[in-house]
């Protein structure tokens, strides 16, 4: 095996797309570390969770490698759609990471649910490959990132050495302001609150828009990503896709039915 | 509070649409056991796991009551997005229960992360609602139903009536030929392999279509939703959206970042 071989392979997509400024300074803050291919959608794709293109084509196209990446591909599909053809059909071997974001905005607490950017790290976990999913809890597109440098190659660097641990996959967020540290955390139970604002359509009928606010359903704990982050620290909360609720098996046994 | 106000109200959703033999097959189950309200998806909405309409309006107009249901809306959305809307701007009040499905395909195993039948129950336990999705392990939209009908009953019935775990919803599962019994599962570890096909678009360039078939990343053990729905039973998985990989929290915390 020659050295250019040795390099780790990595995979970096995203929810935002792939000309947003998180996955461009991204794929720039780890361009040195491996060799990085970029699958990511062609369009935005903010809270589409972890959907797939079940019934329909996915049109994949080569586009302009940037930042030292070696690869590119604009992929019209949602960010699972992108690491599942990244994988599958488009990589030169099984890549040894898989890093999704940064994202502009917070995939923390409940967040984890509707996020696209988890969604590709999640879709890598599935498919056995280390993955990490970065977020800044700031939704502007200017919000400056460089001081998440060393931050994320250090993590990216400790993924890689030490590998994760079974079924699991990284959700990092970044607070807005002064970073004081870095915590492993648990997710806060949050909702969404006020969630619509109803509008009458000039043709007849109903329609929604969704807006509304997060709100804590328990008292916000030191240990989760929640606290974390309204404490200027980095959340890392180890993230899982076995959603078994392990505890409540036997309550649910006792039901006997 | 009159007898009326007394029964159950339980809110109905999909994601196969609320014309689909499968959705129309459980109203009927349950319609004398509460007042019945179904919001659903206009269209099928089939992997479409947890989505969010986040950047776009989501229409919604009232449809005509079948199968002894009360009221009706078609919401031009995701499950997630139904379920969000029926707690938030449609119900006369929270509902007591939530159920999904049936869904004519599974939703087991590594499925769950995908299907947005249980994204809509996930999203009603997220508002602290009780919360069921039903799936039938046959993607043929014309599969008998009718002898779900009991099963469905008694475990709608019996969660009415002992409530569900903290941040629990079930993922039920029915196999394919004859029922021998129920078993409470953990969701067994599987992943899709070999899942595009490769064309050449006609006027240039690639696209992909989603194929492939579903493996299993562990010997079948008999606590899965995998193997129990082989065996001929019917799969109650308790299922959480607490995605914290609570048990690799210390692994994660000796990288002293």
């Amino acid at each position: 095996m020659n050295k250019e071989e040795k390099r780790p392979l990595i995979l970096i997509s995203n929810d935002d797309g792939i000309d947003a400024p998180g996955i461009r300074s991204l794929v720039d803050f780890v361009s040195d570390m491996g060799e990085v291919w970029v699958v990511a959608p062609s369009t935005v794709q903010s809270g589409k969770g972890h959907a797939i293109t079940l019934d329909g084509i996915i049109k994949v196209e080569k586009a302009t490698p940037r930042n030292g990446s070696v690869v590119e591909y604009r992929c019209a599909g949602t960010p699972a759609d992108c690491v599942k053809i990244a994988k599958n059909s488009l990589l030169p071997r099984v890549p040894d990471i898989c890093l999704s974001g940064i994202n502009h905005g917070s995939n923390a607490a409940i967040n984890v649910i509707y996020s696209g950017t988890m969604a590709a790290a999640i879709e890598a976990g599935v498919e056995g490959i280390p993955a990490i999913g970065f977020s800044l809890c700031d939704l502007d597109w200017d919000a400056p990132m460089g001081h998440l440098r060393e931050y994320i190659r250090l993590i990216t660097h400790t993924a890689l050495e030490k590998g994760l641990p079974a079924h699991t996959v990284l959700n990092v967020n970044f607070p807005t302001g002064e970073i004081k540290g870095m915590k492993v955390c648990r997710q806060a139970a949050t909702r969404w609150e006020k969630e619509f604002e109803k509008r009458k359509n000039p043709r007849g009928g109903d329609y929604y828009w969704m807006v509304g606010h997060p709100i804590c359903l328990e008292e916000n704990g030191e240990d989760t990503d929640h606290w974390a982050l309204s404490h200027g620290y980095v959340s890392i909360v180890p993230t899982t896709y076995d959603l078994t609720a392990h505890s409540s098996m036997s309550v649910i046994e006792k039901w006997e039915l």
